[in-house]
């Protein structure tokens, strides 16, 4: 298949939150109470709320940067790139890459809307969390028909309520929800046991896709903490192994058999080792874990309820034969640091061009369509959602890296988890 | 090739130390104070030094078991398979099994040798551990001749002790030691600290491997406390990417460019996603975080320097080509729960039979031979050392499993963890 011909559907991008995202989702006392965003006196854009102040972590919101500029330091709007927070500039960036559809999760919550469980008052988190989700679906999806697939935030201090915010999506089309890759990891109850009923239940019934991002635990690997910061960076795959090897042998996917689990950024390369491995120790040691899977191997369950997602992977793509074709989906980054925009086809063309056209259909697109209720197609002709269309509609982008001058930064990987993660706990401190 | 042609040498089996192991190494006065086994009311057997009590931990010694009754709990040597601490017996479950040659890690030490660390003497804990290596090399490998590849035990606390134990090892033809993936995780300085230099060095001198294996960090992988076992015994080959990820951007291979490291049990499936992996982040991030690699990428210098050990590993197999197949080995892990003792033979066939000759022979036998210095054709004519050779001088082996009553046992990953590692920790805590 040629580069141009390509059909591009991203699930996994991120949004940067603009200043006005509350306005007209609250009344004037609640968005009194909202986060706001704060311009520090070193420059830096923070959002604050309730006496935390979380950083637009710079390592977020790096397209059109140098990369020697990257870092994680705290940095302002006028730093970063538009597409990252003005919707319509986002869609000038798509079409730039040729990418037609995208799943944005969102950044200033958390993964998991840990901002909002910082919220004394109960009833105020839940109308900001509403808020956040109206504003994502109807303002930041709701702009462009068509071109974004929505993703909620759920009220994780409560799974009743969590199931009602799940269906009340789902009515408005947002058939995928962010949740955490070990909420324990956040201070709440673990993925084994039976708290998060509720949600699943929902998310079942809806046939909503439970979106597990990489560091949505608010943990990532820190070996030790003198660790350059290459190590925590390379090691971002682990997070999205633990959550696959926890969930394999959790009782949620036996008791929610139609739930599905997408492991967003997590890549697929290194997936068929540990579906032997799962069923090495389920034939090795079935007999005194007392784990069962019926007529089934755990490889089997997997691979039949977890999308799994890459955004350049020669391995994983020479190993499709050991993988689930209709379950993988890519996905672009923009605007983090891991992301192939502007040239993702190009990339893209790279691995893929000794596949089927259909198996390119499926991974580009046609899973991402039907796993999350998608349909483009609806809404422009498909000979228009082409790279080649896409970029031709785009114009003129300019695509050259902008310069900022900034302090030295810390790269240790203690310093980036620190600063990437801490304020983003499921638990107020104070 | 057919499985009776086979040669078969393992980078990876376990001893069980016999109770009389010290006896003829340590004078009177020594002796009275090392470690010794005490059968305790429960009927089980433990090493008990300096206040501590090491169980023989089964999980670690389960040949000849049935799976049903695998479990954690501490036991007896009458429950255990003479195989696992009699050398005799051992070179006959190796022969009924084809196996030529292998290598064995230690239980009661910890595999950083961290029981000696206990000794509130210094002086005592050295002639300790040099006697305990002194049993192993001499007895334990040197009563059958080209069957054992030495494997030593190095004295943590005091690396420049540690380079003078690695020299008297290499003169008694051993050229293997024993370390810790992760020293931080045993309250020790880092592997990006200068600490273990003149370790490191000496280890590069002498041509010795720093074989690595899983859990020589006493830390596992555990998702949650409410986890099962199965996630932590799934999720083992992690503590391997970690040490890889950890070592590759470290001061560690740039420093000492011929020292070697065997990463023990870590399987090889996954590793080709994650020389791409590493190679990715130094593509997007080098500028920023100053990794320098020369003219080489950072999958280049780990393909050179690290050998990789597998078991069973039909994935990994699959992707040779993106791997060093001068650098891998196989593995047995007798006795422990993943081996496949009886049936190696058989099973390893099952996923190398489509390879070429040469490249069998490399993987099960050559690499590990030039990589540990290991020439067992000196001792025995190789036509005597296949597998059909060797199970033919077994003769009637006994491999009926043995069933012995036996309490529940819980089945959390914490409480695994807990039971395997907390007395090998590598400070003494009391």
């Amino acid at each position: 298949m040629r580069t141009d011909d390509l059909i591009l559907v991203s699930t996994d991008d991120h949004v940067i939150e603009p200043p006005d995202l509350f306005e007209g989702h609250l009344s004037a006392a609640d968005l009194e109470a909202a986060p706001r965003i704060l311009r520090k006196e070193d420059g830096s854009d923070v959002w604050a709320f309730e006496g935390a102040e979380v950083p637009n972590v710079a390592l977020n919101a790096v397209a059109g940067r140098p990369p020697a500029e990257y870092g994680f330091e705290p940095t302002s709007f006028d730093d970063i790139r538009a597409g990252t927070w003005d919707v319509d500039a986002r869609i000038t960036d798509m079409n730039a890459n040729g990418v037609l559809g995208s799943m944005c999760f969102p950044s200033m919550t958390g993964f998991c809307g840990q901002l909002f469980v910082r919220a004394r008052d109960r009833e105020l988190s839940l109308r900001l969390l509403r808020a956040y989700n109206d504003w994502h679906v109807d303002e930041w999806c709701g702009a462009h028909p068509g071109r974004f697939i929505p993703l909620g935030v759920s009220p994780a201090w409560d799974p009743e309520e969590m199931a009602r915010e799940i269906r009340r999506l789902a009515a408005k089309g947002c058939h995928a929800v962010t949740f955490s890759e070990n909420p324990e990891k956040l201070g709440w109850p673990s993925l084994h046991s039976d708290h998060w009923d509720p949600f699943f239940a929902a998310c079942s019934d809806e046939g909503t896709v439970v979106a597990m991002h990489i560091g949505s635990s608010s943990a990532l690997t820190i070996t030790s903490v003198e660790a350059p910061v290459d190590v925590t960076i390379s090691l971002t795959p682990l997070n999205s192994a633990m959550a696959l090897g926890d969930l394999a042998w959790s009782r949620v996917l036996k008791e929610f058999p139609d739930l599905r689990i997408a492991l967003s950024e997590g890549g697929i390369g290194w997936i068929p080792y540990f579906l032997d491995r799962l069923d090495y120790v389920y034939e090795h040691h079935h007999a005194w874990t007392h784990q069962d899977f019926g007529d089934q191997r755990p490889s089997d369950v997997v691979k039949e309820r977890f999308i799994f997602c890459f955004i350049d992977d020669r391995v994983g793509l020479k190993l499709l034969d050991d993988l689930n074709v209709d379950n993988i989906t890519w996905e672009c980054d923009y605007p983090h640091s891991d992301s192939t925009w502007p040239t993702s086809p190009e990339q893209v063309t790279r691995t893929i061009a000794n596949l089927d056209d259909d198996v390119i259909a499926k991974l580009t697109h046609e899973n991402a369509m039907r796993h999350f209720r998608f349909d483009p197609f609806a809404i422009r002709p498909r000979e228009r959602c082409t790279v080649a269309a896409l970029r031709s509609e785009a114009g003129e982008v300019d695509l050259t890296t902008k310069s900022r001058p900034r302090a030295d930064r810390a790269t240790s990987s203690a310093a980036l988890v620190a600063s990437a993660t801490s304020i983003l706990s499921g638990t107020r401190e104070d």
